[in-house]
Formats: C-alpha cells, sequence, structure tokens
C-alpha cells in the first residue's frame, strides 16, 4: 500500500485499471491514492478478486478515509456470464461494505452507479423520483448495490454518494463489452481517420458525459456535504442528451465531412432492440442543486476527447474499464 | 414431503407457520401443499433455515409448480438484529432464486413483497413508477428481493410476480415485532374486550388490507398471465387509505362506544418518528387493471375479523408471522 503523508486524504481507488479510474488516479497523484484492480497494471498498490473471502478486509485494513468503487464487470459481460456478473457486481460490492461495516470506522464511500438501473417505458425526461426498473443484469447488479449504499448511510456504517454515471462519450482506447460501445466509435475511430459502424438509426437518442465531467462528478461527491442528500442517496448524474445525428454534427463542425464519411450504416437488430431499452434524457434537478455540472454541448464532448487523447498521444491505448 | 395427487397443482409455501401462511395453506388444503418454514408448526411438511447452504436446493428438487415465498424476518427485528435481517431476508431469498435456476425447471413463484420498499417523501398517492427508497433495512430487503426476482424471470429462470402487501388490517393474535402493530391493536383488543394503546396522532394515514384480501392478492398471483406485467413484476397492491381517525370511526360502528374507549392515547415519539416515513396511500392502478381488488371500506375490514376470527373462536391464537 502506499504510505500517505501528513494532512493528505487517505484515498482508495477501486477499479483503478479502468478507464476512469486511471483519470482519476491521475488526477489525485498528489494524494497518492491506492490503488486496486482485479487485473496487474502499471502502479498497481494491490491486485486481488474483491469478491474472495478475506479480500475486502485487507484493502480496508487501512481506513482509507474516501473509497471510490468503480470496479464492475460490464453490462455485456454481465449479460452474457450470469454468475460472474453477480460474483462480482454484487458479491463483491457487498464484500467491500460488509468489510466497512466491521472496521468501524465512518470513510466516505463514492459507488459508480449507472443510468442502467433505469429500464423502459421512460417519461420524456427521467425524473429524480422514478422507478429503478433495470433490463439487464448489469443495471440490476447496480440497483442492489444503491440500495445497499442507502441502508449502510443510513445505519452509519459508512458516509455514501451513488452517481449514476451517464454513458462516457468520447469513450478512449479500444472498444469493451458495452453495448454502448458504437457511441463512442462512430465519433473516435473517424477522429483517427479510421472507419467505424453505426448500428442503429440517426434518431436514436441516448445521455452522455465526457470522461471529464465523470472524473469531475467523482471529485465533487467525494467531497460534497452529505447531510444535503438526506435518506436518498443515489443521483442520476446531469448530462447531454443527443441523438446520433447531433453526434453526428457535432463530429462534422469538429472534424468535417470527410470524418463523417467514415461512419457505415450497418443496421444490427439486436443491438437496436438493447438500445431501445435504454434511457434517453433525464431531469437530474437534485444532481445540479447539489453543484455537478455537465458537459456544455456535445461539440464540448468531441474537443474534450481531442484535446485529452488525440494532441496528447496520436495512438489509442488500449481500453478495458 | 406431501404427495400430490394428479391433476392437482404442486404447491410449495415458505414462510408457512405466519399468520398469512397459515391462512393461505388453509384455502389451498385441497391442493395439499407443502409447507416449510423455520420453526416448527402443525403440518408442516418441512422445517429448515432457508439460508443455510443446501436447504433452499432440497425444498426445491420436487419442483413444486407454484412456490409462495412469504418467509421474512419482519421490520423491527430486522431494524434490531442487521445481520440476521440480511441473512434471512437478502441471502435466504437468493438461495432459494438460485435453487430454482439450477434445478432449471420454470415454476411461477410468487413473493410476498411489502410497501416498506417505498420511503418517505412521498406524493399525494404513490403511483406504479414511485421509486423504491426505503427507509428501513426490511424494506431494503424487500426491494433487493424484488430486482433479484424481476432479473431472474428476465432470464427465465423462473416466472415471477412480487406483490407489495399493504398493513394487513385486523392481523389476528398476538402483537409481532412490527412498529406498524398497533393499527391492529387499537381494533383487535377493543374487539375483544381489552384495552389498547394508541402511540400516535389520530391524524396519521397509513395503507391497509384485511388478510382475506392479502390471500386473494397471492392466489391471483399464482394464477395472473404473467406476459400481461412486461419487465416490470413487482406491483403495489390496491388497498384502502385510512387515518386512525376513520379507523376508529370504523370501529364505533362496528362495536359501539364502549370498544373505542378502551383505546388509551399514549404518544410515542420513536414510534411517531418511524410511521412519518411510511406510505399513505397508493395509486394502485397497475394491480387493479389486472384484477387484483382491495376491501371495499375500512369497515370492511372490521367485519372480516370479526367473522374470521371472533365468530370462529373467542380466543386469539397466538401469532407469528
Amino acid at each position: 500500500m502506499a504510505a500517505v503523508g501528513p494532512g493528505l486524504v487517505k484515498t482508495l481507488i477501486i477499479g483503478a485499471a479502468g478507464m476512469i479510474g486511471r483519470k482519476l488516479a491521475a488526477q489525485l497523484a498528489a494524494e497518492e491514492p491506492i490503488l486496486h484492480d482485479v487485473v496487474p497494471f502499471d502502479g498497481a498498490s494491490a491486485v486481488s478478486d474483491l469478491s474472495a473471502p478475506g479480500e475486502a478486509e485487507k484493502l480496508v485494513a487501512s481506513r482509507p478515509q474516501v473509497i471510490f468503487h468503480l470496479a464492475a464487470v460490464v453490462s455485456g459481460e454481465a449479460e452474457a456470464d450470469f454468475e460472474k456478473g453477480y460474483r462480482v457486481n454484487l458479491d463483491g460490492t457487498r464484500r467491500l461494505f460488509e468489510a466497512i461495516r466491521k472496521e468501524n470506522y465512518r470513510p466516505r464511500v463514492v459507488f459508480a452507479s449507472s443510468i442502467a438501473v433505469f429500464g423502459a417505458p421512460f417519461p420524456e425526461a427521467i425524473g429524480d423520483e422514478f422507478l429503478n426498473a433495470p433490463l439487464t443484469s448489469y443495471g440490476t447488479q447496480k440497483a442492489i448495490g444503491e440500495l445497499l449504499l442507502s441502508d449502510y448511510s443510513r445505519r452509519g456504517f459508512f458516509d455514501g454518494i451513488g452517481i449514476r454515471l451517464p454513458t462516457i462519450c468520447v469513450r478512449p482506447g479500444k472498444p469493451n463489452k458495452a453495448a454502448s460501445g458504437f457511441f463512442s466509435g462512430i465519433l473516435r475511430e473517424p477522429l483517427n481517420g479510421e472507419e467505424a459502424v453505426l448500428p442503429v438509426p440517426d434518431t436514436v437518442r441516448h445521455w452522455f458525459a465526457s470522461p471529464r465531467a465523470a472524473i469531475a462528478f467523482l471529485l465533487h461527491a467525494s467531497k460534497i456535504n452529505t447531510e444535503q442528500l438526506g435518506a436518498r442517496r443515489n443521483l442520476s448524474m446531469p448530462g447531454i442528451s443527443a441523438t446520433v445525428a447531433e453526434q453526428i454534427a457535432a463530429l462534422r463542425k469538429v472534424a468535417g465531412d470527410k470524418a463523417v464519411q467514415l461512419i457505415r450504416r450497418e443496421p444490427d437488430p439486436a443491438i437496436m432492440r438493447i438500445v431501445e431499452g435504454w434511457p434517453r434524457n433525464f431531469d437530474a434537478r437534485r444532481a445540479l442543486e447539489l453543484g455537478f455540472r455537465a458537459d456544455s454541448s456535445f461539440e464540448e464532448i468531441i474537443r474534450i476527447h481531442v484535446a485529452d487523447e488525440l494532441q496528447k498521444s496520436p495512438r489509442p491505448q488500449p481500453g478495458r474499464g
């Protein structure tokens, strides 16, 4: 485990090898966070399976004051492998929460939840009192994590906050197993001069945040006065609602027609069916009132990708998270 | 295990020693249901701890076509004993669902959920799309059971339906550990010529169903065409919304002033605080459309108690469920 200097907040990032985890770790480098994942990675402080007995206890033994829990089997994989999804996403989360309860201190726990806790049919915009009716095992596991987080917080075992991240776009690196991958692919690949496949119609609407916005949400959640939350500790994050057509229009503004022409339309009924069950738009009033801030436009989301990923290094890093 | 004759639906009742379980078993006597509970009771087919490894598998091995899952540690006890509540209400339910999945047949599962999955603040009437934000560990465990039930049903492991029972009133027998006990006590005790304590103001409003209505909900849920449910397999049941004043007025109509005078007002701030977080009224549109029927009035609720409990046997049975 990393040593923590005087005055620093002892921070633990679980799921630190993922895309968001790496960016969060970079942002918090001065705090020397403890970095954990199930796979070995550069800069790791601890590598273990959180869902295996005893591992969560070891992670929590040093009593980190802030714990970011980002680790999860993603939606496609949790759907393909029922047992693995429940083991990692439900049992892993519960073991972590139990380890904190038994360690008997009261850290801040920031839980990365997902808009996958919601399932169609939806209202025009999903408000803060709309039911969780997930249509995937991944969404079910995140919704259960949210319920546990609220109850453990109410009981005083830790001071939790769950944030439902929009679909992260533009996701750097290679596609992961999430069915939402094309939302990033149709931008990322053309920006790299490569072809991309669009499996759904241009009219499909979805809910987005840049990686920069996501990191800002996590950091804000780690510092917020949770007394403002009352008993409802899980919040839908603000984002940008955009259709595929609007995504493409923004790409044209940033990178011109040549980039747009690299998008190949190849309708995929299976992906279309999945995407139909996904949220399109939110009224994230509570999060906005609590100071969480979305990107300003879809064009900004693309410009952030260009600034953070392409102007630094022309080659995409291998992605995982 | 009970043998099942030809043409009968092989039925399993888990939690069969409880008040609802006993009434349901009596109603289904002709089907010779398998009766299970963790405590020994008259007529038991199986007594075991569902949350212990291997027990759920044994229960499910005979492949009952209809499984009623009524077993739970009640709200007061789940709040007082955190570990027991999660072990019985969450792990027990999950072990049952896992055992069914592994047995690889597709029974109807009727899960007794609760309005405790909801927590204040509430709208005027709680609709079918209102969020689950429980304020107790019991409510959290029931909400998690609902999520699992939906996901296991969506996956095709069983054909589940969760029904959120209103507070059952008039509850026969002795008070159990539920904080809602006084809602029945202020009627049951005076009807027996005994004093009862009312710990909350007359203006408190709550949501009720008679035991008869609850049994009818369970039976209807066991036979309904679940294709009508879509992916949302958990339903708030219809009920009667009544204030304590309205309860007392109904008692006066049925049993006169002498009964009402046996209610002693003894405000209890702890119970008042708990009750403030409870649902008062519902708009249970989906359940009504699906043919679930509430009692017709609070007066009917009292008359059902008189007919089913007092005219049969003047002495209350010891209650547990």
